[in-house]
């Protein structure tokens, strides 16, 4: 069979590794595949970055002349964003090119315009990429649990919040210091936001959200919460009593409605998810029927995520020519089975918490707190006096049993009103990772 | 789209797993595949199981009736072993019938037989449940990591096994007192020889090898060792050493050929596989590109077992009417690039070594050992007199750097004719897991 021709938007980083891995694997590409894949125009910036990265390609400054290009089969989109990104995939769509993309920030927020579009001109997007790197997990959600009704999904899908986690716990540094060393090491972005505040992860559950329950994407839906603010008081307490507190982005169907969000999580350290560290990421899936399963690698990196990109134009290659009817669905399940659900508002979602007030060390404060606590329905799974500020005012770490989230914040209005404790009492959701 | 119809070879455990799944699931796989999947056949002994299992399914006595029916599409093989399921998997393909099978042993023994014959009749095998349960590792290898050249696998893939070491471990448990202790929950089988001497592993690690380096499969090149053996000593030292010691099936690529082996392993503690306890299984994959992912989750059961069947029983659904072309090949490679390579003998495999010496509390009896390993050129990592037997024996534990299995072989056998030195030396093999 003739070769494949891939024409590649974006020779950054992304854009290098997957030129890289076409190459160097060539062979065994096409000893898989049983055809050979091209790079045949690439579109970037710089022409000495093309020739250096595809040397055989041709140079294309347009994207758009790239997308309708009759050497190319198959788009590959590696500019990020949504701006010249999103118009250029839309525009291959109309031209009918199949399109792999790394883009998650595309996809999360405007995944209900490209999908359809490609669907309605009988090509594929593929996607891998764009969640956990090099981890195939959209594979897994899309194929490999097909047989289920997925419950719920948790993962650890930032790199740069995981290594800043996990370096405040292993040297007690504070938050700001791990940044720093984190944008040395080039972990971590000069402005660091979309990471630290759990965009990017947000984005990454809200795509696996949509493939997990049959939804549309609705990025508008997610909660967000980053790392930014974590103490590393709270990071030391929660591995006294036996837990680590990793971002996590946690969807999860109920009888009321879907939750979807992040933020950072105390997990029991136990479990898998506890003990993946550094820049690596790990998604953890309950299914009705294979019950737990974890998968982990690098969430980044060119050749990673590479990894993914070429997967992604694999399947692609495999599948020109063959019917719509044999494809899987974009989105995991047939467009007309895909169906919007409620996302529940956070006061709606189920947790236990972690709370740690810091209150006068007097007589009758820890009942004041376990009654306010009762109050609202909240029982108490452990009470503990942590540490002593100064002589007359001590750190109370309570964690509760599950209870949905109005009841929590509600008792930690209440609990704010006295006049012992001081404010603001801080709040940390945990996850058993049992359901 | 009309149903697809399944005819079940075996109502079993996973046998009824699977008619659950399809049941139970019915409606979440329909909006999925966007047709309906119906049993229409089932073959076990008792019709009683079958009116229980498939109520609406025609009971057939004899499998080869049901290989051969009209209203069977996909013949499911849920028999196991290799007589009457090999057969009926042989006259199945002939027969035209797409193929889904969880049998490792039938595979691993008869894959050069199967895969070719149903080549020849353009219909798929399809065997996700054959290795590690429910957790989607065939995909893994097959699509999600398409991109690398593999480089090496090791995996927790025995369950029964690992029940067994993480038990002992816990309560310092002696085997025979564990492995009564699995007989009873229904972890192990009343003859558990083939989980514990390494076979199940060995079949599976098989199957892995040929789909990661594009070879035949060639189960009787398979080092198979088991746990049988296995002192709680050395378990115990192993953790005083920051080692968890698991039954691992290996593979890699070396320059020298390919290492195909089942045996006790000493992984570090902090790597995730060391993590892995109970029941479960967990695969790692080390790949060129996407470097090391790991894939954890159920190994076997009756519901994650025929998770995985009936997401093979969802692709070749996906994929009836498309051309062969289009098809991920059986062995993950193009049947004319599937190509023999050496599985190195075991004398050849490189490895590091723990060994355990009894030997008498003298004065130069550790330079003696100490010599002895470098004369075979094995180097220490490190040598730690760890418990006295009695007032003239001590134990010495050794650590050693990577060496070729041979070489290790004669420095025991060097030591073993010290007088000072008991017989047999323990060696259990190690791995870092991080190449």
């Amino acid at each position: 069979m003739k070769p494949v021709n891939i024409g590649l938007l974006g020779l950054g980083t992304v854009g290098g590794g997957t030129a890289t891995v076409l190459q160097e694997n060539a062979a065994e590409i096409s000893r898989r595949l049983g055809r050979d894949v091209n790079i045949s125009a690439v579109c970037g910036k710089s022409a000495e970055k093309a020739a250096e990265i595809a040397p055989n390609a041709a140079f294309v400054q347009d994207p758009f002349e790239l997308v309708r290009r009759d050497d190319v089969d198959v788009v590959v989109e590696l500019f990020g964003g949504t701006g010249i990104a999103k118009d250029a995939v839309l525009k291959a769509l109309e031209n009918s090119k199949h399109v792999v993309t790394a883009n998650k920030k595309l996809l999360a927020e405007y995944g209900n315009e490209i999908f359809p579009l490609a669907e309605s001109k009988n090509v594929m997007v593929q996607f891998e990429a764009a969640v956990a790197g090099g981890i195939p997990i959209i594979k897994a959600l899309r194929e490999g649990l097909a047989a289920n009704n997925i419950k719920s999904i948790a993962g650890i899908i930032n790199g740069t919040s995981n290594f800043i986690l996990s370096e405040m716990r292993e040297k007690g540094s504070a938050f700001a210091d791990v940044l720093k060393e984190a944008q040395a090491l080039g972990y971590a972005e000069a402005d660091p936001t979309f990471d630290i505040e759990g965009h990017d992860a947000g984005h990454k559950i809200t795509i696996m959200s949509a493939l997990a329950f049959g939804t549309p994407v609705d990025f508008s839906g997610c909660y967000l919460e980053g790392i930014s603010k974590l103490d590393s008081r709270d990071i030391k307490y929660a591995e006294e009593l036996g837990y680590r507190i990793k971002l996590l982005g946690i969807t999860r169907k109920t009888g009321k409605g879907i939750e979807l969000r992040v933020h950072p999580t105390l997990i029991p350290e136990s479990r898998l998810l506890a003990n993946v560290n550094g820049v690596m990421n790990a998604v953890r899936v309950n299914a009705d029927m294979v019950g737990e399963t974890l998968y982990y690698g690098a969430g980044a990196g060119a050749l990673p995520t590479a990894s993914a990109v070429v997967a992604d134009i694999i399947d692609i290659c495999r599948m020109i020519g063959a019917d719509a009817a044999n494809r899987v669905p974009h989105l995991a399940f047939q467009p007309k089975g895909v169906k919007a659900q409620t996302i529940l508002p956070m006061d709606e979602i189920t947790s236990s918490y972690y709370l740690r007030v810091q209150a006068k060390d007097e007589l009758g404060t820890l009942g004041k707190i376990a009654n306010l606590l009762a109050e609202q329905g909240v029982s108490i799974e452990a009470l503990i006096q942590k540490g002593v500020i100064n002589k007359t005012t001590a750190e109370i770490v309570i964690l509760t049993h599950s209870t949905v989230e109005k009841n929590i914040k509600s008792a930690i209005a209440a609990i704010e009103q006295l006049d012992c404790v001081e404010t603001p009492i801080t709040m940390i959701r945990m996850e058993s990772l049992h359901g």
